[in-house]
């Protein structure tokens, strides 16, 4: 895990990233979230990913809360399915999806991400809940907030 | 890089990823583009990442156009300056601390991410350019596109 190497961060991104930020493990919830798997085969077939990373990926999702695991499966083999704290992470992936169809996709996005309703492009958008606009990306600035002072000052104190 | 691991990967997200996944790199765009950062030193003392690893990452983002360097840094030294495709990462950043503010701040969150106008709490929200909704993220289905054929064919034929 990379959380040993992330201790100085006191940041939610960093802390997201301890749980998601391994190789493969976005691929796997994105498979999990936008293909309907639940089984060990089933990731390791799509994706081609060794089964002992597999295993630990999974394991990890299961203790960290991000997977459920039962024995329902279709053919009565472990099924592994999203939590709501799993499921949560479908705006990161989209994110991630966003910025690769536009640079690095070249020749057209290969997956999109359509409203059930209509059928429209679903898009990632900032909002303001306070005066109601879409912000811009260069309107928006990071501030630290007495969290940050009080884990600080824990930390080091 | 993870390129090669990824190869069977016909996807936006594994894209990104590949330029965006390895570890530290997510922190050093967060601080290049929230905390101004620009110099190695600066990179070096805020996350305290080995120097070998952190000059892997710097040159790695100037290859793949996300940051560009000129010896212009305040100090006579280098600077990495964000590119727009180094700049376009910060949805991604905003959805993870998003998720990590969620899930993994009992304490509350360390930064926020404020609106410049108003000063109100920016939040990711998903947008339907079609019927202008903003959809739940249930009635989000993932499709493949034409695309995604012609890869596949490209590859296995």
């Amino acid at each position: 895990m990379l959380g040993r190497t992330y201790d100085r961060e006191i940041c939610s991104a960093a802390r997201a990233l301890e749980i998601a930020g391994e190789r493969w493990s976005l691929l796997i919830l994105r498979n999990a979230m936008f293909a309907g798997m639940t089984r060990f085969t089933e990731f390791q077939k799509s994706l081609g990913i060794a089964p002992n990373v597999l295993t630990a990926r999974l394991k990890h999702f299961v203790e960290t809360g991000i997977m459920e695991m039962s024995g329902e499966g279709r053919d009565g083999h472990e099924a592994y399915r999203l939590t709501e704290k799993g499921l949560d992470f479908k705006p990161v992936i989209i994110a991630l999806t966003e910025w690769g169809d536009r640079w690095a996709a070249p020749e057209g996005p290969p997956i999109v991400c359509e409203h059930d309703g209509c059928g429209g492009r679903i898009r990632l958008t900032l909002s303001c809940p306070k005066c109601g606009e879409s912000p811009e990306l260069d309107d928006v600035t990071a501030r630290k907030t007495a969290v940050m002072e009080r884990l600080r000052r824990r930390r080091t104190g």
